[in-house]
């Protein structure tokens, strides 16, 4: 005789992130997961949950459960790092020095392509489970240090196995159009074509692309080789996204918003113009406070704008080795709040269900309601605006995944 | 018959940190360890380490051995947090509706007073494990948030139970002039009179203070009630370090340096006139990047005169629950560096022989070097500027104290 459910979670507070201005709080709660979905959220039931029936019961002593985190921009997916080059810049070397020595976005890209599958696949999940330990139960990882076929499908084959073989999801992002290749300098127009005529067809072909994204500024690519990208991605019926306005206000946003693209990032100089046509195609506004620290930004993104707009901010690490070498959702939170001034609770819904929406998954995850996949977190703290407060001193206690407990700090006792 | 060495750790890259203007690389070395200290270091024998006759060896296979790290500014032992007044202020409250909520440093002096001993030992344990986890090896603790001798005796016997029962060493430090309590306000001398006729004589006389710290600021101490302290303090023999122009000068430092005060901290608004001071005293400057972080502070301590005044620059992460709830050294080694642009290089002293220095425990630790503890950390990186340049994503692989592993990422195998 089949049990009603595999697990139920009692004694814990839920932020369910299911409402629009509030944590959702649900006290003394217990949830009860069938099949990997949420089924049943209780409220006041800490005493009773004995009685329902279950494979297994877990005692969240009175811990808080959140949704599981997402990352939803990344670039976990790279060769070598960038140590060398910013220990050169700190202890005064120039930019000429640090170009000569290789430095720059041309030596992720030449250790990227210099390195084996194998290789990229240990170094990105070791990187991925230490955002794994911290609760993040989907990632977004995009491709683009490779510029070439061949590289950027080894990228999105290592991102397609970390989906395959990791404990959590995937999402992955097609971003040929990250850089000009030193083989293309002076030849950005050629680059775009070879992006849109061969790379991009082939690894869609392949099924490796999720989403299309793009580096439009005035060190990446203009609006128009932008235009040019999304127009096939819109050909071949892929969705798109943006790295835009970060340090120049080209016009990305407002072009990616007439694309309906899933989300706008970085926006450090958006225009508050912008914000509408964002509002209207639905495009979440994702911030990324590790690349503005570390970059020693000063303008701030626009967020009481988009706050009054209601556009849905969502918050992420950007990993990467040139300008967030972060490992840390959590850190992300509060640079997010230190530093940009969102509010505790805005920050746990950029790493939620506005990022879950960021990736166009807000259908199954991002929240905790009947319906929704069982992707959950159970952290040590006794508020939520704590996981935005703290300063590293990774509070997580149980990571759960599709209602499999993915880790643990405590032996979990089947029901007996 | 016993062996020459108990430990020898070979193939590694060390960071001996026995130099004064460079890393003190040693390529392929070995070390050997007996009864806890460092005996011998030796250059270019990854191979040769089985000849070496000793109880166990561990392979290193190419990591980076630097020494264990030092923490020297944190105040760990407190009750409650301050994620609710986070919360607030960033939802708009004003600093008096704060206050009315019972907010600001009074809160953590109220919770620490009402919370038992062994749960403020439980608290500050687990706070202390996340910075053993990454290579902390001794630990500066301030008491502060008694502003009562019962609760300041509370605190600093925390301190020293977890010098007695955690693995590394704690280095005690009486701050009753922390800040006014509540019973005293408008009172502040009477208040400092009882700090130096009452509290400070008993916990002395009770071993419990290694070194006596005032915070001289406009929100805390004047100048003639901090020299009123460390007057007091000289008197029983005790050395002194001071929390100084942090948000503005009021000539702490210079005075501190003529009690030849172990440190001056913050210093963000230090004069450069008062840098000779510093260096005649030999007192080090430890800055606190996290505060600075946390506070949105602005202006930058003097690097660059503290530089070329050869003053020891020491980095800590000031943990404490209002004005730096941070829980890791390494990220103040990223915040010194992207923040206040110091070097890998001056990172990496900061947190080991500086740090040391700022504790006046450089004759036994802060450096790999023949005679000294056998205080060690082995890092999953390449280089040393690594570990400045991550954001996050600790690689800490091993922890050695006093020659015994602490914390160890793999199984050790006994020599055969
Ligand atoms: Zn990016
Ligand atoms: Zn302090």
């Amino acid at each position: 005789m089949s049990l009603t459910y595999d697990l139920v979670i009692h004694n814990v507070r839920i932020a369910t992130m299911a409402e629009s201005n509030s944590y959702g709080l649900i006290e003394d709660a217990a949830i009860c997961i069938k099949d990997g979905l949420i089924q049943k959220v209780i409220a006041q039931v800490s005493r009773q949950s004995g009685e329902l029936e279950t494979e297994s019961v877990i005692d969240g002593q009175g811990r808080l459960l959140t949704p599981g985190l997402i990352d939803c921009h990344t670039h976990l997916v790279y060769g070598g790092n960038r140590a060398n080059e910013y220990e050169m810049r700190l202890e005064g070397a120039s930019y000429e020095e640090i170009a000569k020595a290789g430095g720059g976005i041309v030596s992720t890209v030449k250790a990227t392509r210099e390195t084996s599958k194998d290789e990229l696949f240990k170094a990105a999940a070791k990187r991925l489970s230490y955002l794994i330990e911290e609760g993040v139960t989907c990632i977004e990882i995009k491709s683009g240090y490779g510029l070439d076929l061949e590289t950027e499908q080894k990228m999105l084959e290592v991102a397609h196995e970390l989906d395959q073989f990791s404990p959590i999801e995937v999402s992955k992002t097609f971003l040929g159009a990250h850089a000009v290749p030193e083989e293309y300098k002076g030849r950005a127009d050629e680059y775009i074509d070879l992006v849109c005529d061969t790379i991009m067809p082939e690894l869609n072909r392949q099924g490796l692309i999720d989403c299309v994204d793009a580096f439009c500024e005035n060190i990446g690519f203009n609006l128009a080789q932008t235009e040019k990208v999304f127009a096939k991605a819109k050909s071949l019926g892929l969705p798109v996204k943006l790295h835009a306005e970060q340090l120049s206000d080209l016009g990305g946003s407002a072009m990616a918003s007439q694309y309906g693209a899933w989300s706008v990032d970085h926006l450090e100089f958006l225009s508050e113009s912008t914000i509408n046509d964002l509002k209207r195609s639905k495009t979440v506004a994702t911030l990324l406070p590790g690349a503005f620290y570390f970059l020693n930004e000063t303008q701030l993104p626009p967020i009481e704008a988009l706050r009054k707009s209601a556009v849905p901010i969502a918050i992420a690490t950007d990993s990467n080795p040139g300008s967030s070498p972060c490992l840390s959702l959590l850190l992300m939170m509060n640079m997010a709040t230190t530093l940009f001034k969102m509010t505790p609770l805005e920050a746990l819904k950029g790493v939620t269900i506005n990022a879950a929406k960021a990736l166009r998954r807000d259908d199954t995850l991002g929240s905790i309601e009947p319906g929704k996949q069982a992707d959950m977190v159970l952290w040590d703290v006794s508020s939520p605006a704590e996981l935005s407060y703290r300063i590293a001193g990774n509070p997580c206690f149980m990571v759960i995944k599709k209602g499999e407990i993915i880790l643990s700090h405590e032996v979990v006792n089947a029901n007996d």
